[in-house]
C-alpha cells in the first residue's frame, strides 16, 4: 500500500490553500468573465455585468457570541459581502443567507440574528432572496452570497492599478482590530472573576467598539465616484488589513506600491487604545483588518475630483514592481510591508 | 426586567422557521421576480431569467465521513445544487463553493473534496467561479451557491400544477434512504466491533449505495423537455422525499393530488433491502429523500410526448384542493400522504 501524504493546512494558509485548489480552473461558459480571483466574480448579464461574492462566517472563528449581539452579527454578515460587491464598483441588488445552528439556540435568538440581516437589506437597498437553514453540532455557521450589478465600463478589478497612479482609501482603519482587542481583554478579565454576566463599559470606546461591532460598507463612496465620474484603475475592500490588501493590487496589476505613513488614516481613539496596548497604531491599521473600507487607486488626472472629499485619504502611490511594497515611516524610514492576511488555520 | 421569552427551535421545524424567518420580507429591486419560496430565486437577466440556489451541507448532519468519500462528497455537494436549477428547467452555469473545516482536514483531504467539486463541474458544464475557504472549530460545513440560465417563457415553478394535470417523476424514488440505512447499519455493526479499519462490502447493493454517495442531477431530463417542446406545469426536485415535494407542489398551486402507489417507481434492490429492514419500501419514496430525481406535472396535451421515456413514470393526478393529498394503495384503500421533511433539529 502507498503511504499516504499528510500536508497540514497550516502550511499553505488561507490564501495559499485557496489558490492551490483553484489553480487549475477552467472557464467553460461564455457568461463567466472573471472567476476566482478578486472581490467578487463577474458574470456576463445582458446590457450590464452581474458581481457574485460570498463569505462564511464560523462562530468561535470570526466571531465571539460573549460580545457580539445576534443583531449586530446579522447586520456585520450582510455588509462584509456588499463591501465587496462595492469593491468591485458595482451595486449589490439580492443576497441568500444560510445558516447552520445548534439547538441551543431558540427562535427568538435567530429572531435576533435576521433582524440585523433584515435591517442591512433595508438600509442597502437588497432583497434577501433565498438560502438555506439547517441545525449544525456546534454553534453558528452564517454563509452569505450577494449579486450585484455594474456597467461594462464600470466594473473595476484588482488589476488596473499603472505606475504613478494615486492610491487612496476611504475612512479610517485600525479601529475595528483594536475594538476587537479591547473586548478581547474585558472578555478575558470577566472570565479570570467569578462574575454572573458579562458586562463591560464601553462608552469611552464607543468608536472603536462600534467599527467593530457593526461596520458599514462604502455605498456613499461608489456613489461619489458614480457623481464625480471617477473610475478608479484598481480596488479592493479591507476586510485582511492594508498590506494585504495592497499586497492583491500590486501582484494582480503587476506594480510596487509607496506608502506615507503620515497619510494612513487613523482614528485618535485607536491610536490611543493601540498605545495602551504597546502596539504602533499603524501597526493596527496594516494587520488589522475588519475595516471594510475602500482601497484604490486613482489616474492622477482625477485628483482634483477627490480634494474636498474629507473621507478620502491619499496614502501613497503606485511604483514599479522593482520597487516592491514599501512605507516612508513617519520616522523618516523606509521599511518593505510584509502581506499579512488572517491565518485562521491555527 | 422582562422574562425572555425562548421557543425550541424543534416546535417549528426546518421549514416553519424559514416560513417564519421570511414571512415578512419586502422586494426592492426590479431585478428581484421571485424571491424566497421555490427552488431557486429568479432574477431579471437581460432576454434571460437569471436562477439562483443555495445549500448547506454539514457533517454528522448531512454526511457521515464514516462511509462517504470525501470526493464523492464533493461531488454530491454540486449536484444538490445543481438540481434545483434543473428543477426550475434551466441551465446551471456558475458556482461558488464555501468551505469551513478544522485542522484534522489534511490538505490532501481537501484536494479529494475539490476533485469530486471539480468533476461535477466538467460533467455538468458548470464553472467554479468564486468562494470562501475558513477554518471551523469542529467538521466540516459546505456551502454551495449555483447560478443558471432560463428563457423568460420556459422558467416552471412550483406554482402552475392545476386540476387533471398528470402527475410524473423522473428515475426511481427512495434508494438514496435505503443506500444510507445499510451503511448506517455497517457503521453501527462495525462500531461495536473492535475492527482497525471499516471497511463493508456493498458490492450486491451497490445500486442504493451509489444513489446516496453519487447522484446525478437530471440535466438529461430538461434535455429531453427542451427537444420535445415540453413545458412542465410545475416542477421541483426530490430532495426531502416524494410526499414533501407533492405538498410544496400542491401548497403553491393550490391543488391537490391523487397518487397510484402501483406507479410510483422502486427500484428492484431497493424494494429488496427496504423488505430486508422491515419497512413497505413505499415509504421509502414518499419519506426517504435525497433522490435528486423531478417531480413534475403535464397537462394532459403532452402525454404523447413522454409515452416512450422509459425513465418517465406517470405516478398520479392533480385533483383540487378540497379533495387534499391522497394516495392508492395497492392494496386498494386510499390514505392521506402526510408531509415528512427532513427534521434535523433534534
Amino acid at each position: 500500500m502507498d503511504e499516504i501524504k499528510r500536508t497540514d493546512i497550516n502550511e499553505l494558509g488561507e490564501f495559499g490553500l485557496i489558490g492551490h485548489l483553484t489553480k487549475d480552473l477552467a472557464i467553460i461558459n461564455e457568461s463567466t468573465i472573471l472567476g476566482v480571483g478578486d472581490d467578487a466574480a463577474i458574470i456576463r448579464n445582458g446590457e450590464h455585468l452581474m458581481l457574485l461574492t460570498t463569505d462564511m462566517l464560523v462562530e468561535g472563528i470570526h466571531f465571539d457570541l460573549m460580545y457580539t449581539p445576534l443583531k449586530h452579527l446579522g447586520y456585520k454578515s450582510v455588509i462584509v459581502n456588499l463591501s465587496d460587491i462595492y469593491a468591485m464598483n458595482g451595486r449589490p441588488e439580492q443576497i441568500t443567507v444560510s445558516i447552520a445552528l445548534s439547538n441551543r439556540f431558540s427562535v427568538e435568538a435567530i429572531e435576533e440574528l435576521y433582524s440585523g440581516i433584515k435591517k442591512a437589506c433595508e438600509v442597502y437597498g437588497v432583497d434577501l432572496v433565498g438560502g438555506d437553514t439547517t441545525s449544525s453540532n456546534k454553534g453558528l455557521i452564517i454563509s452569505i452570497t450577494a449579486i450585484g450589478k455594474v456597467e461594462k465600463d464600470k466594473v473595476v478589478r484588482r488589476s488596473g492599478a499603472k505606475k504613478g497612479d494615486l492610491i487612496c482609501v476611504s475612512g479610517d482603519l485600525g479601529a475595528s482590530y483594536i475594538g476587537m482587542q479591547l473586548m478581547e481583554r474585558e472578555k478575558q478579565l470577566f472570565l479570570s472573576k467569578s462574575i454572573p454576566e458579562f458586562k463591560a463599559d464601553f462608552e469611552d470606546q464607543k468608536y472603536i467598539v462600534g467599527r467593530h461591532l457593526l461596520p458599514e460598507a462604502r455605498k456613499d463612496i461608489i456613489g461619489f465616484f458614480n457623481q464625480q465620474g471617477i473610475i478608479p484603475t484598481s480596488m479592493i475592500d479591507i476586510s485582511d488589513g492594508l498590506s494585504s490588501e495592497l499586497f492583491h493590487i500590486c501582484k494582480n496589476s503587476g506594480v510596487g506600491a509607496y506608502i506615507e505613513e503620515g497619510n494612513v488614516p487613523i482614528h485618535l481613539e485607536t491610536q490611543q487604545m493601540a498605545i495602551k496596548f504597546n502596539m504602533d497604531p499603524i501597526t493596527a491599521a496594516l494587520s488589522g483588518g475588519e475595516d471594510y473600507e475602500l482601497l484604490f487607486t486613482l489616474d492622477p488626472g482625477d485628483v482634483e475630483k477627490i480634494r474636498f472629499q474629507n473621507d478620502i485619504a491619499i496614502i501613497g502611490e503606485i511604483v514599479s514592481k522593482e520597487d516592491g511594497v514599501r512605507l516612508h515611516t513617519t520616522g523618516g524610514n523606509v521599511h518593505p510591508i510584509v502581506a499579512q492576511g488572517w491565518k485562521h488555520f491555527g
